[in-house]
């Protein structure tokens, strides 16, 4: 069996694509992100990526009919600069994994000739945040100044502990293959999905690609969660004020 | 060393094969249903796999005569179509261990032209039931309906966490190869082995494939274990009615 | 790199060689059995195994001299049959290295026409015994009915969770290459090494081998543990009377 | 994807270059102590090396730019031997891995024909040491002796353990491939990192190498270490003598 195993639904002809990443990952910041603006701009999905690196198991879905765990292509045709985004159920389970992964996606971006990545990720902070910032991480001291004056949050020393898995991994061997790339990272407390985080790493992310797409499913989720988050915390502690807490202790 | 040995005993001459696989895995109602149904149409089996994804031992009969770890291959001749099935040991160790052995099952599958595949299974509910419904999955919306006539119950939601193992894979992978195919998975604890909900597998599994079989083997070995764990349940609650309590607590 | 590379010192030619093996595992009882036969019959190194299956890690003696951690083979000439055999530092990490590491074994003792094995082990009975019996499995009915000639114990049930290791995979994989086999297993506590077991498994395998060895050192060995076994008892329950106990508890 | 991947960044002519490895590890002395020296000697990168064995992420520095994690080789000409260095962020995460990185390095230092190299790590005790000694182990006895005349310690018994990682392989495999070598162990706790450990092992190597080098930047890190592990102990028990204590507590 092969390692990975790409099965090919349509051959677009795309002009310098973008490479958009979002998989699960922190608060699955990167993940929501994605997928909503592929729904949004109702993205067309070419191509679909099996594995060996993947969990061994297939999902039901709510007609009870079963497919392969994948990571899936989708592409949408844009002014200036086509998209093509990369989104999926999982990441590889073992290091190893991740890399081999990671570098079968930059062959197909290759072979599209794309040139620059954005991934997208959570930044785990430990606590609760109204407004979260967006923080970037970039290839080269050129790019981190492009992305500085478009909104995107630089800071010493974040992240400290690098960036792990597939939104490292396509911007570092990326630059072996002559590809630059930023990776934007929406804070999230880290204990909970956050579509929040998501719509943050969107509104720099869509102002950078120039696409104008609708939040409010996104927010509708947030709200969600939100409520569901509040009540958490009223039930540990009752008497709490209005203000976000530390949530540090729900580990 | 290869990865996977198969040693072929015999090459029997099939007609339109249906594959009918049963390992270990929740309550080892997959395994307890194909071993069950081998025994009792006394299927021949034809050809044993072993590999190094297993895990590193032997096994030691009553004789104490020594085995190598292996899965199993049998056929039974049937009018229509003729069986084949899968039974054994282990399932692979790794997930990388699990995507190689399914796929070379399917190799196998493919040189008979298997075109159907039943996988058994167990679906943990942790707690016990009088009644273990049989649940599916499948790999069309057609094949769903289908099931459905033949008293296989789908429910929205279920199984939520996907099919994991052997029993997932092979469906998966196996529509990759142009083969559809079922899960029937029996409701259990998952706390115990459970031949009663092996049971229930087969009774719908013999009405599919129409095939007589006895169930008096199966009915003991479930009253046993029926003895031992109210007998358990004594021992943990002697007040307790007679009613079957919810056991998440044994964990 | 090679995943095991097999440096060789010397090509003895051997009549009608029987593979011995004793590698680390349960009490140790294999290895000490191994090594002390090794040393008492002044056997010969001709083999050294190095493997990326082994710890990452280098071993440093008394002097203060490395040297890579290896599996190495010896060899004895001896009336009838030679002898070879196989100690070393480690058994492989992982299940794969295990099976690969046994295999490549295979291979080596294949060269020399081995057709018999002999494999050294300890089974773990969660206690101290005063006189450790000589358990046994073998690869087929005639071997055991021979062994139980020679004062090997078959009981019904034991080992009930098979051979895991070198020590059942030499001989689960050798039948696939046309040798026999048999697993010598002498009772031990499980709790520390043990080489008064040992010395049980020793009389009877060279009885079966037809040489004769001297056993004071390992008498010595089994002395010394002895006494650190009684005061950890002393210690632990100050009033205990002298007979064996049960040591599950140390665990 | 390639497991190993080296960049050759210049391609330097060195006479019968000595190896020095100093990689993270136990108190992280050998990667304090190697970076030390590159800094202080000025030497030159001229390799760069990535693998699928390193942790699957990116490194960011303080401008926000990312780096793949790697290893890496400098030069520096010197009088009668040149110096070859190899330091870096990662060991290799597995076994398997750690063997293919040391056989990786090997085969680089082969083409530079290095006859000779030497390990740098820590050697944890358990405990402060306000004189570190540096322990050593060689690749023969000869070695052994060249060492003890120039101030390395040899103890019977120490390290008991062996040494683990690329300390230990490079040597061991080194000896397969002809090349003989030492691994220079600085005493640490085990608890922090030590730049006073790494300091005493480089007066030891800098003597053998014959270079001299300035100590300040390393001699103020350990002052900084000092400082910080005096208020944790005061903190932990405010009334302690001024003694350095057994910290093994702080596990």
């Amino acid at each position: 069996m092969k390692e990975i195993m790409i099965e090919i639904l349509e051959k677009p002809s795309l002009h310098e694509p973008i490479l958009i990443e979002g998989l699960p990952g922190v608060g699955n910041v990167g993940k929501i992100a994605a997928e909503h603006l592929i729904d949004e701009l109702k993205a067309t999905k070419f191509a679909v990526m099996h594995s060996k690196f993947f969990p061994p198991q297939v999902l039901v879905n709510d007609e009870g009919v079963i497919r392969m765990v994948s990571n899936d292509f989708y592409y949408y045709k844009h002014k200036g600069h086509d998209l093509m985004f990369l989104a999926g159920d999982y990441q590889g389970l073992t290091p190893e994994g991740q890399y081999e992964l990671a570098y079968a996606v930059l062959e197909i971006a290759k072979q599209y000739d794309v040139k620059r990545i954005f991934t997208l990720g959570g930044y785990g902070i430990g606590k609760m945040v109204k407004e979260p910032r967006v923080l970037g991480a970039a290839t080269s001291p050129k790019l981190v100044e492009e992305m500085k004056a478009l909104g995107v949050v630089f800071r010493k020393g974040e992240p400290g502990s690098g960036i792990v898995g597939a939104s490292g991994l396509l911007l570092g061997l990326g630059v072996l293959q002559g590809m630059e790339g930023v990776c934007l990272m929406g804070e999230t407390s880290g204990y909970f999905v956050d579509p929040k985080s998501a719509q943050g790493v969107l509104s720099v992310l869509t102002k950078i690609l120039d696409v104008q797409i609708d939040f409010s499913k996104l927010e509708n989720k947030a709200e969600q969660v939100d409520k569901l988050t509040t009540q958490i915390k009223e039930m540990e502690n009752p008497h709490a004020d209005s203000h976000f807490d530390d949530l540090r202790y729900i580990g």
